[in-house]
């Protein structure tokens, strides 16, 4: 008999089965914050919810309670002081692993109607959860919504689809029955048992607590594994009401609420020794270099998901759009003020300029109207705040303005400060736009995360190809792009990503921005260049989270 | 249109992917060398071939030969002389790196259809590479046969089965419509390109040339890759032989031959270097602990799939056929002088015995019943040398002289050297059976490979299942066995092999011994044990192989 949240969500599961062959549009949540889906009063109970939890103790009934601790500092400078419980790590693998038998039995039929019941309450709280996100990260409002919400989920439920695509194939049982010509034939039963790797790590980063922890932690859950989720000191809310509602619907449901846990620790130290713990026996990563490079080369006895960092680039050979690209291309830079993993940071255009619609423009022709085609978009203040958000971090107010010093090249459009009028205290800047030339390295070609982003002089647009596929095989990128009208360009450029392997968009001028991806249709990541050793979601994101133990014996 | 190859050989693939789905009994290719099959002359025309080999060089117009190399000595004591070409690396990987281009244009179909080709041409040459692999390893005959030819081939088709059905959930191309409220629908056309990770290197081992080579190479290839195939340096001709087959095929068909390679080096660096080559994306490993964990240590820009020693356990608790049960295991542990990677090594006997259909045996009755059972099973010379077959290295040829000698517990059945009337000089030897208390680790908790068992004294039933699962979670097995007529102790062992992450064979008593594995329904190796980190097959073997980039643009 089928678990009955199996056969509760199993219209979704099999559309979300559907989406990830076709690869078509597809959503299970509404991406709209409409009150019709998701209730009149909806917008004013989220944030009812989210600021019911500010300033107290957030409780989550966890083992090992050792302490509590706050770190959350608000982009938009407002105070949030919740204190969250400090666990033992080793308690919480130790529960975790105690919550793995009782997951194994109820087998994949059964964990992935939890892990759906699991989205499903989620999108319930999407109003909520959009709040901490947008408050913890500085994201505006509707990305918040859309980003931390629904498209979470939906990132959340494709790698269950994943998931249970590749436990499906492995059977029960089977009766294994060889011909020994005229005697009897060999006859056996066997038995396939599914179980989990082990204790899942998951540690998320501090611009989309949700949309980046969704894919590692239902990957895991779905597979058989408990899971222990790390956030982001500065971004640790939604993730706890994360954690919360998994947590209540896994005890709902005669379940060991430990299976998921959170992990918020008050010492860097604590992380290190969760990730090399031998129990666990995955990480999942989204952040920086230096963090992912240490848990690759140090967690040896886990598999390790990471997204790293990388640039992102694209190519601009000729248009027949030049007004509708500069727009796309500013919408793309503006968005939460860059701080987007797939945001694109060098844009390489042939120093003898580019043939357009509106006749050829040179090199300084597209920096100069590039910088304007910013600066118009964010002309009113309401959008511009709706479009950029605040700045999450410290580091990333250093890089601007070391950029607009002059620093990294010939600033043609500096940051601007922005006073927000509901947020007085937020952090909030404006693209900065650097010229330099092909050869200044050590300027453009590194990640330098947040609203920075530079127009790099190259020979030509064979030249502008070749250092495209140089930059993403060597420095990695999730985002490659191309404007052109050649035909033989754009197919040079597909070879050239092809190789580097990364992901393409050509010649977007309408409602589809290159920093975008969509879930069940985008990969997120090839995993094929270091930018990222893993794709939300394929198949090997979910394979080898599982292992199949077998039995046999004569009958 | 799809391609011809793939057309032709259609139905076989799709019984394949029914088989690895149902996991019932299935084979493509005829174990039995029978003349119906393979043709009234394949022995003797096998053997010609073979012998056509012998005493010259081995011409595969392979770029970048710098010399030849020779270096198999037959356990049999026959001379073989064969020279291969000693190819630079940097040759070998830039040729594979070229032939990828086109091997990726011919799609997945394209793809699956050669390697069924190959395979099928390898299956009509399988009395020719039986006899390599007998000479090569001292199997038997009928083993060289069936695990060299056919049962190879399975697990090689089995593998490009996977490869098939992973790819095949990749559509080409989707047309993303998402509709805009009242505005137009935003209309995307997407592309996805399936490219491979890059050279693949499969380094096969002395004693399965073909059968722990070909699930790697056939999974390498089908994924869209190079395979560069690095021999043990005892067993080259079969692997030999079959990359001159593939480079046949591949040429036949239009496609670069160099796509499969032969790495016959004369120096160990050569491997090492080939190995961290910074093109070389993934490493097939079979073969000791010492190596394989160097690989897996250095060999970081590439995924390894590595299967290393083990020891392989079986618990007796009891059994209601005793007679069948030390058949069973005499014949387990005399097949191919115990140099299988699945042969039992600790056979766990509590020390106040077992309960029998024959009475109460005690832990001494066992140990003596079962020394008789070996001798009596290989009383007749005939049947001793068909299953015993030639020791493969001087190596174990030492370990059996030190068990001999009693340095490693009791002698309960020294093991005795027989001579191969067939082959004079032939290393034959029978298998020593030791017995040890389970205190005794130093002894028996590491892999002695070879024809050496012990037979463990431990206190009950219940510390034999928890030694059992220490022993896999530490050192690792491929396979564990049990006997019991108890159903709550084949439930604990049960469980414990779940934790333990090991395949299981429960009251093996007739023709299924715990050492073999048949491909498309026993996996081979979990990947979730110390033994293995991969298994044959299953989706994760292939699934992270291949990388799909994509690309998109407005309709």
């Amino acid at each position: 008999m089928p678990h009955p949240l199996f056969e509760k969500h199993r219209a979704t599961l099999d559309a979300a089965v559907e989406a990830i062959h076709t690869r078509g549009y597809w959503a299970a949540f509404n991406e709209m914050p409409s009150p019709k889906t998701y209730g009149e009063t909806a917008m004013e109970d989220g944030k009812r919810a989210y600021e019911a939890c500010l300033g107290k103790e957030f409780a989550l009934d966890q083992p090992g309670v050792r302490g509590w601790m706050s770190s959350e500092r608000s982009p938009y400078g407002v105070a949030l002081d919740v204190k969250y419980p400090v666990c033992d790590a080793e308690a919480l693998v130790a529960a975790g692993q105690r919550a793995m038998a009782g997951w194994q039995k109820i087998g994949a039929e059964g964990r992935v109607g939890v892990c759906l019941e699991i989205l499903d309450r989620l999108n319930k709280r999407s109003f909520e959860i959009a709040h901490a996100v947008m408050m913890t990260t500085g994201q505006g409002w509707m990305m918040a919504f859309q980003a931390g919400g629904p498209h979470a989920q939906d990132r959340g439920l494709e790698a269950v689809a994943y998931a249970w695509r590749e436990q499906s194939f492995v059977p029960a049982e089977a009766v294994w029955e060889k011909p020994q010509g005229k005697n009897p034939p060999l006859v056996m039963k066997k038995h396939f048992e599914i179980v989990g790797r082990g204790v899942a790590l998951v540690v998320g980063c501090g611009t989309f607590p949700t949309w980046n922890t969704y894919p590692g932690l239902f990957a895991a859950l779905a597979t058989g594994n408990a899971a222990i989720v790390k956030p982001h000191s500065n971004a640790i809310l939604p993730t706890a009401l994360t954690v919360r509602i998994a947590r209540e619907v896994l005890a709902e449901n005669g379940l060991d609420a430990d299976l998921v846990t959170l992990a918020a620790f008050d010492q860097r130290e604590d992380t290190q020794t969760l990730a090399r713990h031998p129990a666990v026996k995955s990480v999942d990563f989204t952040g920086g270099n230096a963090f992912g490079q240490w848990l690759i080369d140090n967690c040896r006895q886990a598999q390790v998901y990471a997204e790293l960092a990388g640039v992102n680039n694209i190519v601009i050979d000729s248009t027949d759009a030049y007004k509708a690209m500069l727009r796309n291309l500013a919408f793309t830079l503006a968005l939460y003020s860059g701080q987007m993993c797939t945001t694109s940071q060098a844009i390489l255009v042939p120093a003898d300029g580019i043939e357009t619609d509106e006749g050829r423009k040179s090199y300084d022709d597209v920096c100069a109207d590039l910088a304007r085609a910013i600066e118009g978009f964010l002309a009113k203040p309401e959008v511009a705040h709706a479009v950029l958000g605040a700045v999450q971090s410290e580091d990333t107010l250093r890089r601007i303005d070391i950029a607009n010093g002059g620093a990294l090249g010939r600033v043609i459009l500096a940051a601007r400060t922005l006073a927000n009028p509901d947020f007085p205290n937020a952090q909030v800047r404006t693209p900065v736009l650097i010229a330099c030339d092909a050869a200044d390295e050590s300027a453009w070609m590194e990640e330098r995360f947040g609203p920075i982003s530079f127009i790099v002089k190259v020979a030509d647009t064979a030249a502008a190809i070749a250092l495209s596929e140089h930059v993403v095989a060597r420095h990695g990128a999730l985002t490659v792009g191309l404007y052109s009208t050649r035909q033989e360009v754009i197919d040079a450029m597909t070879a050239a990503t092809w190789r580097s392997k990364v992901a393409l968009s050509i010649n977007l001028t309408g409602g589809v921005f290159v920093n975008q991806s969509a879930a069940f249709s985008d990969y997120h990541g090839t995993g094929g260049n270091p930018a990222a050793n893993a794709s939300y979601a394929d198949s090997a994101f979910v394979a080898n989270r599982f292992r199949v133990v077998q039995r046999r014996y004569h009958v």
